[in-house]
């Protein structure tokens, strides 16, 4: 066995995210196509009664539910805590069998295409992104390396967790052509970390795109906390696009323009995922980061 | 007055369709938006438990709970069927203020663009249709005339029930074009209202194109009822477009393509709704009808 020897594939960490329940179902039906000979794969389904009443969660966000305090913290017993501590003593590095890798497939109403999302720039996290790229230049990287979802993420109880966020799709619904390229992004990550293992991954020119969060937007609201604006036209979709200081942000419903007033060009994503508006999140304003990885 | 004498705004009829909700807020806050001097026209919110937990309904579905039987049966006491009671005594052929004519709000994850439903297929909707395709050819007409949907919506409280269906928009999702679209078709047809109580409709040619419902079909499922197929890629979005005989419908979550199977040309609507699943609806066969309108 190489370094790593244990991975999890996760699908309904949120319940009506549909391309994760139906990839989670195939892979368990058929397991040999998500085996590797130099480790042991397990698929998961993380939120079973959420997939089953066909909402993202029960009683609170499965995938903010696993910081260190939450899951030692024996008061709190809601569905989502209880499930979050019964998957980290299935999986977390206190159990029995600690994963190394967590792959978990989510989706979005945003135009995120394919995207890996990373939550530390490390040197492996950094040369698999740039692998992905290489092989497929629509996948998009976005780092939450200062977002704090490495600390509170079901993917966090791995060594080395990922997030595949695709869309746009909405909520409870299959998308056939979302869901074929969502299987081969995961073949290739799985044949990656085997050869990763096997110490023959192919040399490459390790350059990288990548879009680091910075900062979130709210919607414009009014003093009771109802929304005001719409996202514009010109920005719905227009995920990984640049957002130019004075561009039209959103659109009130009467009409009025609300730019942005930033200083500095940004990159938006997450732009009007349904999920979001209950945290008061419009979008996530990223900068671009083009490197090369050295070594 | 004229012949029409109130008309009702309705929107949350399903909880997570946010159009709907936000037109009719912007509606109340403004109500001279929508007052015309030949008829009354009152603003409701439907289902205003569902709206505020994001959800299409609580118990169930409101736009289903309508029936005559239902509306009888004292017996019948969930949240929505109080709900549909509490409607029909409000706005109903009984109550102290029925109303004529009701418009009725809902958006749906299909690429319907601007679709006007009609239940029934009178000449004087049928002139309505046709007007407001005369103005804008991008709305499409849908004919339930045999789907029994007359008889259980919400809708049918009015002599003539009309439901604008706007997508593609995922639930739980404000999309500021279709906002602003369905918005002026709402005035468009209330400015219709008003021509039509004051004799002074515009003379057209009163062609009119159609799409009348037909049939229903569900996704393939298994023993259990799972659902072993999704909406072949070449037909998601692809609402009111043909569909031949012989041409991709589904594709197995192993790739194997499911052709449609019928004998004549057929043009899907409400592709893939996400609300569809659960009443085994992948998608409702059309007939396209092309007409010119007498008298």
């Amino acid at each position: 066995m190489g370094e790593l020897n244990r991975v999890a594939i996760v699908g309904g960490t949120h319940g009506n995210e549909c391309i994760g329940v139906y990839l989670k179902k195939k892979f368990s039906q058929s397991p040999t196509l998500v085996q590797r000979p130099s480790f042991s794969t397990q698929v998961l389904l993380a939120n079973p009664q959420a997939v089953a009443a066909g909402v993202r969660y029960i009683d609170r966000d499965l995938n903010r539910s696993f910081d260190h305090d939450r899951l030692q913290n024996e008061s709190l017993a809601n569905y989502e805590d209880l499930r979050a501590k019964s998957i980290d003593q299935m999986i977390g590095p206190s159990s029995d069998a600690p994963v190394d890798v967590i792959l978990d497939i989510h989706s979005t109403t945003s135009n995120l295409g394919l995207t890996l999302i990373i939550d530390d720039e490390k040197l492996f996290t950094l040369r698999l992104a740039s692998y992905l790229q290489h092989l497929n230049s629509a996948i998009k990287v976005y780092s939450t390396v200062h977002s704090g979802r490495s600390r509170d993420a079901l993917r966090s109880l791995a060594k080395y967790g990922f997030c595949l966020e695709v869309g746009p799709v909405a909520q409870g619904v299959l998308d056939a052509d979302l869901f074929q390229r969502t299987e081969i992004l995961i073949h290739t990550i799985l044949d990656y970390l085997e050869q990763y293992n096997c110490n023959s991954v192919m040399r490459l020119n390790h350059s990288l795109t990548f879009y680091r969060y910075l900062d979130t937007v709210d919607y414009p609201r009014d003093d009771q906390g109802d929304i005001q604006a719409m996202i514009h036209p010109q920005l719905q979709f227009k995920d990984y696009e640049a957002l130019y200081p004075g561009d039209p942000m959103f659109l009130t419903f009467d009409g009025e323009v609300i730019l942005y007033s930033g200083a500095s060009v940004v990159y938006p994503v997450f732009i009007n995922e349904a999920a979001y508006y209950e945290k008061r999140i419009a979008m996530c304003l990223t900068e671009k980061v083009c490197t090369t990885l050295e070594r």
